[in-house]
């Protein structure tokens, strides 16, 4: 199946320049969408994971998915003031700025096997800085994977020798 | 399985006076989530669902797993802003002042079958405005599904005639 037929560029958005990745169509199709997450599990392989960790808002879409078919627990990270209970924060340079992620403290026990997914992995602060999270909280990350990957922003130098895996690269 | 124990309630959060209903324990727990999956699709039946609309952001733990199981589309209602493409808009009262949520406008053809989740029914205005724009595109509504269901809010009260159910009532 061609995924890349079911996702669509849209131009200047959220700003101006910016070719925008939009899953929506992907995700609206029974088919493709079944389809992609069995890729996505390949990429995975047959390890075990304990927790699939997923990024606010598009890594939601995937991640418990991906929990579920590795009978594994979903975690949540998200942007400030938005999870209830203890919290551990990281904040991590924009290119105009800093943004903040948090994660539940109790979320993640010490040399848990993790899986972080996320649908775009472009410049990676979003995935350095979960991986971050995962870390103080004493996790093993096992792999960071991605519905797409953006080359030219070279997100995955950010990622040091964590396994990086995306299934559709741009 | 006593669903009840994996959901704890947080004092005073998002505001003083509430007590909020943090499910990523059940999310967390691998067991939970699958036994809670198989009740929200018990609570659907056996009926064809063309598409399963989920809401920012909580709904979207639950919505694709649903899509999935029911062989169904996932399309996600979001607050303003976030979808790229070509969007119908539906504002709705709040306590003090409005909110607004959007859907792209080709997410849903004329006549199709929706499944409407959202993990919390509270006051019923996201529903209820999650429902306005289904309508609005031609869909026509199954039932509205929910992980919990606050009684005392009466939110089902907004919904008329729709189909409502909730797997936890507090």
């Amino acid at each position: 199946m061609n995924l890349k037929a079911f996702i669509r560029d849209i131009d200047n958005f959220p700003q101006e320049g910016v070719i925008f990745k939009d899953i929506t169509p992907l995700l609206a199709d029974a088919k493709a969408m079944q389809y992609t997450l069995d890729r996505l599990l390949e990429m995975v392989g047959d390890v075990k994971i304990d927790k699939v960790v997923g990024m606010e808002s598009r890594g939601f879409f995937f991640a418990p998915l991906l929990a579920q078919r590795l009978n594994a627990g979903f975690i949540p990270v998200r942007k400030p003031g938005k999870l209830p209970a203890e919290k551990t924060s990281q904040t991590y340079d924009l290119e105009y700025g800093t943004d903040t992620l948090e994660i539940h403290s109790d979320a993640i026990l010490t040399g848990e096997k993790i899986l972080v997914h996320d649908d775009v992995l472009a410049t990676g602060g979003t995935a350095k800085a979960t991986c971050d999270l995962i870390k103080r909280l004493g996790g093993e990350i096992v792999q960071c994977n991605f519905l797409i990957e953006l080359d030219f922003l070279k997100g995955r130098s950010k990622l040091g020798e964590t396994d990086v895996k995306a299934l559709l690269n741009y």
